[in-house]
């Protein structure tokens, strides 16, 4: 999860999603609206049984603001909540697995506040099921050959590895940033993500206030993903003043057309793509 | 506003109420559902440009958790938010003005709880506006006749009270009881109520339930209101095991007849009954 607002675990809820499967929470940085819903959350949890390890990814600062109210309103929880704190001022790695690694994105907002940029891993190839048999390989050679590797035939003749097998999906990656002034250097470490959430909290009438506020509007955000040039825009964290959001798609898309706007419990897969 | 549970923000603007109107936030004990909701209120008010002080009417420890991240995510803001803090132990009048007393109905939960007890004031007799026109009773009498003073005309003749004013309405009384174990001992305070919040988490089946979690069943709430003889009694904090609350209903009326479920937005009206 990124970011917790209040009532993230209401959404959490509509949304469907097991909140088994939720295990790290990325907050990009401490305004209420970004995570006042963690206290509701956390303690659900713990009246739910949880016993798998929740880790909270954020500001040191968070920590220290958290640890009393976990210590009197979690007592005695059934599962633990570790803080993981990072700089949001420095592009790192804050989280690295099997399948994905995660860095952080620096932006600038009022507060310090970064953005997250989470990256597959290349999966190994596919074997061709047909061309083992035909060369009659042994199973003891296809973890190498799924890595790359050429196979050699008994009489030496060298079968290379793109006849035996499939190349896998290119890795994904999403880009999450949120809250930021426009910033044109995120580009180079964004640049041709599969799918861009950034904020357009303004519509481009309203560029000086944006700015003042430390936001962006939905023309340069859509700058930013044409720049960027990533498959996918989304935008989001509108202001309230418009109730009707379609303003800010259009301007958005005028300068990079597959946007979507944001709205609540919304779904996007992001599609594998063949090599 | 009697306790802020994650999401009160949003209930509020759901419900239409000026959000200008609230000055006071009672807070009946300290889990989660019944104050997670004052941070995102707090710095809502604040982002809106409030300027009256807000009162937070609470056990001392909140006051104690609640400062740090005021201090943090509140700097600045345009309003004060002031603790006025209380032994939830004790029956006590918190908060008296010229029309209301409030206090607090000691509870009996897992943690201090109190529940709280709002009492109009009786306001003055309505003058007879045709009786002093007949007497010619000068207009610096009328307050005092108000008051219940009987009019000595000019020949000595004395005019009684009650032929010059019609009593005035008598003062409503509403009682919030929640969270709390069945606890007959809160009935002589509530005695009598125009209306009675009472908890009913469970029903009468999950009786020893209850009891272990310090909870009250619906029947138990429905004794209790029919013990105190109140007007009307609302129940609500219902277990989410119950879809549908109607068995809850059921029972609490088969007790108590004027029942009725609380539900999210709901206002009712404490119609003003003429002596």
């Amino acid at each position: 999860m990124i970011d917790c607002g209040e009532g993230a675990q209401m959404q959490l809820r509509k949304s469907k999603l097991k909140f088994t499967r939720l295990n790290h929470i990325f907050i990009s940085h401490l305004h209420g609206d970004h995570c006042f819903g963690l206290m509701g959350l956390i303690s659900t949890f713990g009246m739910l049984g949880r016993t798998a390890t929740l880790y909270i990814h954020c500001h040191a600062e968070l920590e220290r603001l958290l640890t009393p109210q976990l210590d009197f309103f979690c007592k005695g929880m059934s599962y633990k909540v570790v803080f993981q704190t990072f700089d949001p001022g420095k592009a790192e790695i804050i989280y690295d697995d099997r399948s994905l690694t995660i860095e952080t994105i620096p932006l600038r907002h009022r507060i310090p506040t970064c953005g997250f940029l989470f990256s597959e891993k290349q999966t190994p190839a596919h074997i061709r099921r047909d061309m083992i048999d035909f060369y009659e390989i042994p199973v003891y050679e296809l973890n190498r050959i799924k890595n790359g590797a050429d196979y050699t035939l008994p009489d030496g003749k060298i079968v290379p590895n793109n006849k035996l097998t499939i190349p896998s999906a290119l890795p994904r990656r999403y880009a999450y940033c949120s809250d930021t002034i426009y910033l044109p250097r995120i580009i180079e470490q964004i640049y041709g993500v599969d799918l861009l959430f950034h904020e357009a909290t303004f519509a481009q009438s309203e560029q000086a206030r944006a700015k003042e506020t430390f936001h962006t509007t939905a023309s340069q955000a859509g700058e930013i993903a044409r720049t960027a040039k990533v498959k996918q825009l989304l935008i989001g964290h509108f202001s309230a003043r418009y109730e009707d959001e379609s303003i800010l798609l259009q301007e958005a898309s005028d300068i990079f057309p597959n946007t979507l706007l944001a709205r609540e419990t919304l779904k996007i897969s992001i599609e594998s793509i063949k090599p």
